[in-house]
């Protein structure tokens, strides 16, 4: 039977990401195109405890609905983690918790996007929210980034420039992905105060900035520096925790924006799992534990970036430019005139894959750069990978191997 | 900050039954308006030794993101199960895993609805899908329905009569919610035909039809009869298992559909949890473990219906009426010429709280009837709320108590 289907179903296609996984099956080839963080690394023990607590001491609660907000001491903790470790200032109440930072962004999405609406992002951005964003048929207005992450200046000239008024500004500020670049310090009063100038609320999205390879941790997120109710900060339990718990949350302390949030997941998942909720919670919950697993996370991803670095160094192409993330799991790169979906083909013959970079600016206008994902392997299995990178694109550059 | 809202959120309202539920915090009022499963016949055994099994033996793969039709082992047993049980011929391949069914409705709303399209409905119908429906911006086509559900010569009639060619058919063929009817066997075949000569594709929700107080089991699913592939079912296991785990699934036939639906839930959560997945997959593998517990609840929500029966029997004025459902967690009362928006306002203040009949009808249209649960409840709780209830529906008529 021919199912009529919606504007936005006609034009959804599934992610590039995902058919790049699909290739990866064969175990030959080394992909450096993921972005999984490394299950080896897992807290399984921990878990495992957290599991048991909960069902023992509260699983009827765990396993029935729950409010669409989300478990209240999880909430809770969200709250104190931000006001602790960041200076924010917000309450439980500001928190809803999400089935993975993914439903954040079409939540956000879903509250603010009509169709022809005009969405702000650094270029390039993360693959993700623009498919979460795509299914509400917005356009790009896309703002140039350096090695500091999103260029006041430019965000500026182009909030002045946008001939319709844009309805959010988009951005990653720490190891973002694709680039693992993060945000400056000195430049996150300035891109919050242009934006409170236009009346421009913010999505900062911030998956990555416990997986810091400075003890010190990454700068303020934008939102301690809002005078405004302007941001909705999105966390998520994926990477200090475990992906497969599907646990993330979203956190604004504009009530308006928060409620519509609210009904928009009653409408979309009527809750997120407790049970997940207080499984995260409980292991959250003893910062030494925490601690000594994020510990344990970021010496092995930095490890690893160094390893990629090294491998990078020694046998690139004196051309080719990447840069030294501080945090997080990709890095960008970049070969001067070589088009990346092209030089794919050939590191795929190679038994190496990546992620060409088109797909991650929005406007798709784009064919320099590409993601490396350096979490998911062990040091020898990246090294091999960077090794068999640089030959294809030697041999894509008709240089001698 | 004023945020600039979208068409959808402008007009988004949380749910009636939301509310209700926020009303029942008070420990001194009967709540009948929960829609909540029974949390004391949990597995709460089994399912602690599921989660330990599959922390053991699949940790890392339970915890890291997974593909986003769902895992292999849960999608196999549902088609084996719909297969074996309901005499449907899908395959693995024809199942998407959801967070929840409240999901699957979103995301085939997603993939078909565009503004101003028309969905046809049973009146009353399930409030949770009017409000996954909304977020699209339909409007509602209802069918009439008698004691053996949607009457197959009001949805020709309706079919014939609309201006514009609906969307789709949504119906609960088993103890529906809010009615607890159930679509009488010798109609669900002429319901199929109808909707493939007009080529209309059926969303059939059957989060109920587990629960059947007959141990025959409810009639085959719609689907079953079908000779194209115009049907997706909705199945759960909030209500076999625990709706905590936030595991629900799709299942259609059709390819593109199937894919589209797919797309979808990439760009709104990327996955659902498999380590929830794996959980109850490892809960459900053993038919004999599974027959046992509901063969439990089964018993438990049978001798609670008729608990309410006898009470509404013993105590309600002789006008009242309502049905016997022979599953699933509900019944509806109707009380002629009797308001039951009104009688709301009076039963809250004698402490006993149900859902007024309003909102489960798509236009909003009727007053009359209302909805009753009798899952959550033990015998003597329910029968106390039915003698509240009773007694504010004579306050409200002016009879005698």
């Amino acid at each position: 039977m021919n199912h009529e289907l919606s504007r936005r179903a006609k034009h959804s296609q599934p992610s590039m990401i995902r058919e790049i996984l699909k290739v990866t099956q064969n175990p030959d080839v080394i992909s450096l195109a993921g972005g999984l963080p490394a299950a080896e690394l897992f807290p399984l023990k921990e878990l495992g405890e957290a599991q048991d607590r909960v069902v023992a001491e509260r699983g009827a609660a765990a396993f029935q609905y729950s409010v669409t907000e989300g478990v209240p001491e999880l909430r809770a903790w969200i709250a104190q983690r931000m006001n602790g470790r960041y200076g924010c200032s917000v309450e439980p109440n500001d928190v809803l918790v999400t089935s993975g930072s993914q439903q954040g962004l079409d939540m956000f999405a879903r509250v603010l996007i009509d169709p022809g609406d005009t969405i702000v992002v650094e270029d390039p951005t993360y693959l993700g929210a623009l498919q979460a964003f795509d299914a509400y048929e917005p356009s790009y207005l896309t703002v140039a980034t350096d090695a500091d992450g999103i260029i006041p200046e430019a965000l500026e000239a182009a909030l002045r420039g946008a001939k319709k008024r844009p309805k959010f500004l988009y951005l990653i500020p720490n190891f973002e992905n694709p680039t693992g670049i993060t945000l400056a310090l000195e430049r996150r009063p300035k891109i919050v105060e242009i934006c409170e100038a236009h009346d421009l609320p913010i999505l900062e999205d911030d998956p990555y900035g416990e997986i810091c390879f400075d003890a010190a941790g990454p700068p303020p997120p934008l939102l301690s520096y809002a005078k405004k109710d302007g941001i909705t900060y999105l966390g998520t339990g994926s990477k200090i925790a475990a992906p497969g718990l599907r646990v993330a949350w979203t956190v604004t302390r504009n009530k308006a924006m928060h409620d519509k949030l609210v009904t928009a997941k009653q409408g979309a998942d009527l809750c997120s799992s407790p049970w997940a909720q207080y499984v995260l919670y409980e292991f959250v919950r003893s910062e030494p534990r925490l601690q000594a697993h994020l510990d344990i996370v970021r010496a092995a991803y930095r490890s690893r970036r160094d390893a990629m670095i090294g491998a990078l160094s020694a046998t690139m192409p004196k051309d080719a430019e990447w840069n030294t993330p501080a945090g997080g799991m990709f890095l960008w790169l970049t070969i001067p005139g070589l088009n990346t979906d092209e030089l794919f083909e050939v590191a795929a013959r190679d038994n190496v894959v990546f992620v060409p970079g088109r797909t991650f600016f929005a406007n798709r206008d784009r064919g320099d750069g590409l993601r490396l994902n350096f979490s998911a392997m062990k040091e020898a299995v990246i090294r091999e990978g960077i090794e068999r990178l640089s030959k294809a694109v030697r041999e894509f550059e008709g240089a001698p191997v």
